[in-house]
């Protein structure tokens, strides 16, 4: 018998309380085991709740409980989880959370924190949701060098673009929409403006390459400035737009990553990742290409990820699991201006003649009354942008500036 | 130090080789532990290998070697490597294996024969080839209820099947090229009529259900009788035809299980595994659906997956990890005739008329002088097969029949 207590009973928190009574028979089976759910934590009352008389106010209680193995934290945030998380660590608990924002801001130290204690700190639905991208990329991919991993890690911006895409409406129609579903936040920033995406990739990168990378350095950039013009150019020219996140490891060991918008080729598997859907591809010197595809969020795949980390928590009571990295590295993080790409650029007051005079190699070229739009030879950010600046000195007005992931 | 042997010096052994020596750094550092190769046992020598000096020709010398803790089993078939690996398992060592035909027919014994010796008996890399499934279907997804595998599993008839779908060529010509490139054997039969893929669903039903499933107790159809106006009809409404595993959990918790084509509707993620990729869907209870992509076969790509069972039973060398299944069940396998589907059937000497006036819900109904091709309601084989018997009755001939993936 393994006991555990959840802290937070939102949607994430009662989806793990669902999955481990209805799906009891099976997780027993895996675990070899019986897991039993003790506590809940949560400063409100659920007297509706199937769980009511679970509910406790006072996290000490889970703290000072010996019988409680297991705490799943699915509070969110930085502040009260990162108490919570130290402390149950300290008291010889394992943790297994999916708060993305406290694993990419402070996962170094509470994973240091658990080997001290010799438990473990598990966060597989911190990326991906339910898809399964941890374990795999720590254990099924462990025999590669890692180049590069390139991800649509987050759904509501992959249903706003692919609204607009496949149904050519605006962005704040879609982004309405997205909040009337369930998809997004009253507050949408964290989605929109790439912040969510980016906690997720330097999870990945701080697990594939083996330093902390603090989501203050990475670029990022959101969705906002997309527009239906660079939909129906994109779509023309062959590829879709996706805001993904990518990190790519560099000749000299350092890597580049960054949360941008994209024109991704409509034949790449990342192309065909649409709606609120989630897809990571990793690239690998054995390996070559995997991608791993489901939905990003949500109460049961989000849960269903949770109590995997329960299950393996419950077999390794008292074995680590291999899952580490250090802290940052001074100069890990390489300047993203100096990555090559090639660039789809958008420029008004400005005909085909003279883009082809800056840009003599510049393909797709499509001049209409507003806007003259073409795609760049590879280059870097400092390249591209120095020529553009020159086209702008003679009036032309950049629209938009979008990356080709080729 | 963990010291191995490799057992059988073709295409993967001399992978594992190459990945083990190429990416010792991340390999030694995943492992926690030093890892050597010490032994290839081989019939032949190689003189020119950079491995020569390992070589060595009699099974003996690494089954009474101590220092030998993990073998790996990349002989292929069942006769030699069943006899190996038995006698591996029997001397306390680990044994990881590529080789699917022998976990699909033998696996529960030898299971069974590690659990005994609490050493593991790991195959990664028998299905999907460097694709993670094993671990995530195991691990990842062990807090689901699964209700359905299905996937890409055989890169050769997809290759084919893609060639002859983008470019229009015959299946002749696409085996022959198939040939030319490495993808298909000189006797392509174990590809083309579906028993590679056969054993890979089995082993993923024995993983996912709990069951051995043999593979002769598999309703297996391959791809030979796949033609041009197949392709062209599933095109023009809206599918593509691959040749699908699929395992489908019945509400009276018997299976069906089976290998054919399918039309899979284009907007599907398996529509778009392309060429020698494979794809593998997972639906479960919880997850809904994930799916994982990417190298179903190659040297690389399966050595990949090779070397990440070998660091994992580096890792566990005293201590067992949960992959387990019994032994058959009687009446586990229900009749795959039984499986509702939706099917495309093309008949000669038949006009649309006589289709309609037996399937009066026929769809995508399509009269050319050659043939008339539709889509059924949904019905189980012998409903639809009654159906076109009477049409056979009044001089129809059926040129084919293909079950829709709804």
């Amino acid at each position: 018998m393994v006991k555990l207590a959840i802290l937070g009973f939102g949607t994430v928190g009662t989806g793990v309380a669902e999955v481990l009574s209805q799906n009891a028979q099976t997780i027993n089976a895996h675990a070899a085991d019986t897991i039993e759910l003790k506590y809940i934590l949560d400063i409100r009352d659920f007297p509706e709740s199937p769980f009511a008389d679970k509910v406790i106010h006072d996290f000490s209680v889970i703290e000072n409980d010996p019988e409680i193995r297991i705490v799943v934290e699915t509070i969110g945030g930085l502040r009260v989880a990162y108490d919570y998380t130290k402390r149950a660590l300290l008291a010889g608990k394992s943790v297994v959370t999916s708060n993305k924002e406290l694993v990419a801001e402070r996962g170094a130290e509470l994973i240091k924190l658990a080997r001290e204690k010799n438990v473990n700190y598990l966060f597989e639905a911190s990326v991906g949701g339910g898809i399964p991208i941890i374990r795999p990329l720590t254990q099924c991919l462990s025999a590669n060098d890692i180049h590069e991993i390139t991800g649509v890690l987050n759904g509501t911006t992959n249903y706003i673009l692919t609204r607009m895409q496949k149904d050519g409406v605006a962005l704040e129609t879609a982004l309405k929409e997205a909040q009337e579903n369930g998809y997004a936040e009253a507050n949408p920033s964290a989605d929109i403006d790439g912040p969510d995406a980016c906690r997720k990739i330097c999870i990945l990168a701080d697990l594939a390459f083996g330093h902390h990378i603090a989501p203050s350095a990475v670029t990022t950039e959101g969705i906002s400035g997309i527009t239906q013009q660079d939909m129906q150019y994109a779509k023309d020219a062959g590829y879709v737009i996706k805001l993904l996140g990518r990190v790519v490891r560099r000749d000299d060991g350092r890597i580049n990553i960054l949360v941008a918008p994209h024109l991704v080729p409509m034949e790449r598997p990342l192309a065909g990742v649409s709606g609120v859907f989630n897809g990571i591809v990793v690239i690998g010197n054995a390996i070559d290409e995997v991608m791993f595809y489901g939905r990003g969020a949500g109460k049961l795949p989000t849960a269903s990820a949770v109590a995997a980390d329960v299950i393996d928590a419950a077999k390794h009571l008292v074995s680590r699991k291999f899952i580490d990295w250090s802290d940052d590295a001074p100069d890990f993080v390489a300047d993203t201006n100096e990555m090559i790409y090639r660039y789809c650029v958008r420029l008004g007051n400005c005909t085909a003649a003279q883009v082809l005079a800056v840009f003599p190699h510049a393909q797709s070229v499509t001049e209409t009354p507003e806007y003259t739009a073409f795609i760049t030879d590879p280059a870097s950010a400092r390249d591209v942008e120095r020529k553009i600046d020159r086209l702008c000195a003679d009036g032309a007005v950049q629209q938009s500036r979008i990356r080709i992931l080729d």
